[in-house]
């Protein structure tokens, strides 16, 4: 007999994690519909002919693809399999698993480009599959949740985003920090050092600051060809991670000023700071990190990404304004900006803080236990009663021991437990006993569904 | 430039029908959370060792499977090439794509067979694939929505499925009828009639009765070696469908009392019926139907079927009793109940029979229009005010004509647009149109916040 198994990477999410991953989900949810966002979801499988080339090399090779059905082998011969598994693959395989929420919410614009309201504000929140190594805090199937507005390049757009960061995380209860960047800083960074244009090849090195350190970036930067002069001409940028915000973007339009890129990076990011204070957040806990690209190729504009104070985990969330999201499937000039939450990191945040609330792990909330047939015709309409009411309410199936029973409240954490024995039917008196404190009441049918709809 | 579409059998759910679909699974879910079932989330992804085998020859072609990651080629020789498909397939491909909630349901269980607290009832949400002819009404991907209370074999579990099917139907607006069935009593008839053990080969004849009628069914129970006394004897199943249940189990008692299989069979129904009642629902729609089976080698009791009335579409929701849940993965004797409720087809009928609430389609509620920077003052501090009440709300991004930004009002079917220019800004009287009736009215910013949270 088979012992079954999960595949790697793969994970199932039981009662309790999931009761706290709809948590993360409705309260995501719950802001993206208040900012006016419009639910999508696409099709798990997408047409290889979509996905490829979108994601880089590295990214064609993480893509799942999916066994054409039938006689997929039919016309295949010795030379198609002599020419190795990446050449075979388009021969047995059209389509493919969604590798992010992305390049299927461009497809999804360009299919329906004459039908949607511009600007086109949806969100989207579904699994996506990588067929990365796996590792602790990475997965081969894991959620995101996203939300993009297409179709103007108005800043507003940009302050919202902090908005719904903020909301979002200040509804979990995360204490987090906001970085914030902008494409058109770092190319005037470039310009001004230099080297004008490399703006790409610089974020990659400052990017891991954080990680190696000053020195290091340093010599990366040397390795690439940046000259001693232009490695002088960038030590401010060393100085800014320990500043308020004011006070950089001061020091910035010194340092940069001779750059029209950026300063219209640096006239970007104030309005968008004074924006968001207009909305009336003006504490939100943003901070200025010029190191900041994830991924650069892919924004043109303001760069996000967060994280949570007080752990040691990667970014929760992140995001960028872009200009050419459809331009592959030949929309050009769509410019956005979007956000994306990353659940499965904000699950492990929130766990180690202990940041769930203690109701939210809560599934029934009373157990009504008949000891008998008889007892049965107080219970069931009860049960009735309880469920109309709202309540989740559960009667034990069998007539079994009562520590049995007990045992079931126990393991489901249920608080209340009624019960019903012959005394308690000829009275109308049930026992109410609290599952947390032991205490252990009588009172009517009607006490009972007033204690547990207060 | 690629002209992106959609891989076959697959769709997209823009924002109406997300919202709509959102309607029914949140509806789904409030009922059973109601009553005690737990969520559970498994992968999108199994291994194919853990699926192939379990849905039959049929099935197991019309799993997806997934290219195994890398150089799965790179072992291969002609021979195994030649070999055809379907014995290449286990050497290139490992995993596969969810065929049902069931199977993955039946792994979780076992996997965790120590853990979980007996009875488990768990409810799944999640799509399903599988590779085969798309037709109206038939995708490759599908959500599927069950529950199901393993480790007991109660009847109360059978009367609570009954009264989920109505909460479910009743909460939608969806006029229902109730088929249900025993597969005891099946066999008892196939028992009275002379061919006892055969209530498989009968069922799929008599399935059919709706669609070929009584003169065929019995032409395919001869060829398949139904003597004519047989057939004599099977006489009174015809009659039955006109009949109100409490007559059809009467009938049914006088007609197969003589099997004690029946007898049982017969008794469990008149349980379940009477525990519905003790519950509170007298009049559930409920029909007998001894001609219902859905691939009987699964149930052991009671079978469920459920049609909506007022249309011709298929079941949209249907489930039973089983035995052997997890026998196949080692863990034998298991008994269980379960429902599975077809989000496809009740959105179809509810959209055939116009049953989506009026609210349920809305998204924002309120769109915010600053004619210039200023009025962004005023507009910007309204909107985080309707937001924190909860107000779906959104400011039109870009300074542009206002014709414009009416149709986007238009195109999203947001009720109500405030406009907001210098005149507003001034005298703090905002313009407040009502976009169903036409009408507009002028009212301080806190006038349109009790408007909008009344």
């Amino acid at each position: 007999m088979q012992k079954p198994t999960l595949p790697k990477g793969t994970r199932d999410f039981g009662p309790e994690q999931m009761r706290n991953r709809l948590f993360i989900f409705d309260t995501i949810r719950h802001t993206f519909k208040r900012f006016g966002f419009q639910p999508l979801e696409t099709p798990s499988m997408e047409n290889l002919s979509t996905l490829t080339g979108k994601y880089g090399n590295e990214g064609d090779q993480l893509l799942y693809k999916i066994l054409n059905s039938g006689d997929y082998a039919a016309g295949l011969t010795e030379l198609d399999l002599a020419s190795g598994s990446k050449k075979l693959t388009p021969s047995i395989a059209e389509k493919g698993l969604r590798y992010d929420l992305t390049v299927p919410f461009a497809r999804y614009v360009v299919m329906n480009r004459n039908n949607l309201p511009m600007p086109f504000k949806r969100y989207q929140m579904q699994p996506v599959w990588r067929a990365d190594r796996p590792q602790k805090g990475r997965y081969r199937e894991f959620y995101q949740c996203d939300a993009d507005v297409v179709g103007t390049d108005s800043l507003l757009c940009e302050a919202e985003i902090v908005l719904m960061i903020d909301d979002v995380f200040r509804n979990l209860g995360i204490d987090y920090t906001l970085k914030v960047n902008n494409r058109k800083i770092l190319a005037g960074i470039a310009e001004v050092i230099g080297v004008p244009g490399q703006e790409a090849t610089l974020s990659v090195a400052i990017d891991k600051l954080d990680k190696i350190g000053r020195d290091k970036v340093q010599d990366e930067l040397r390795e690439r060809g940046f000259s001693d002069e232009t490695l002088t001409k960038l030590s401010p940028l060393f100085a800014f991670s320990e500043l308020p915000l004011d006070q950089v973007l001061v020091q910035l339009t010194t340092w940069l000023g001779a750059s029209e890129t950026a300063r219209i990076g640096i006239a970007e990011l104030q309005e968008m700071i004074q924006l968001v204070g207009q909305y009336g957040l003006a504490d939100a806990p943003i901070e200025f990190d010029p190191t900041l690209a994830r991924g650069l190729s892919y924004y043109t504009g303001a760069i996000f990404e967060v994280k949570a104070r007080g752990v040691s985990i990667g970014s929760i969330s992140g995001g960028g304004r872009y200009d050419n999201l459809t331009g592959t499937f030949g929309m050009p000039g769509l410019s956005g900006v979007g956000i994306s939450f990353g659940v499965d990191r904000i699950y492990d945040v929130m766990e180690e803080l202990k940041l769930f609330p203690a109701g939210v792990g809560q599934g029934t909330q009373v157990l009504l236990i008949p000891f008998d047939l008889e007892a049965r015709s107080v219970a069931l309409p009860l049960l009735s009663q309880l469920r109309e009411s709202g309540v989740a309410a559960e009667v034990y199936p069998d007539l079994t021991k009562v520590k049995k029973m007990m045992d079931y409240a126990n393991a489901k954490a249920i608080p209340y437990v009624v019960l019903i024995g012959s005394e308690e039917v000829q009275t109308g008196l049930l026992s109410v006993k609290n599952m947390v404190t032991g205490e252990q009441t009588k009172m009517t049918a009607d006490a009972v569904l007033s204690l547990l709809t207060l």
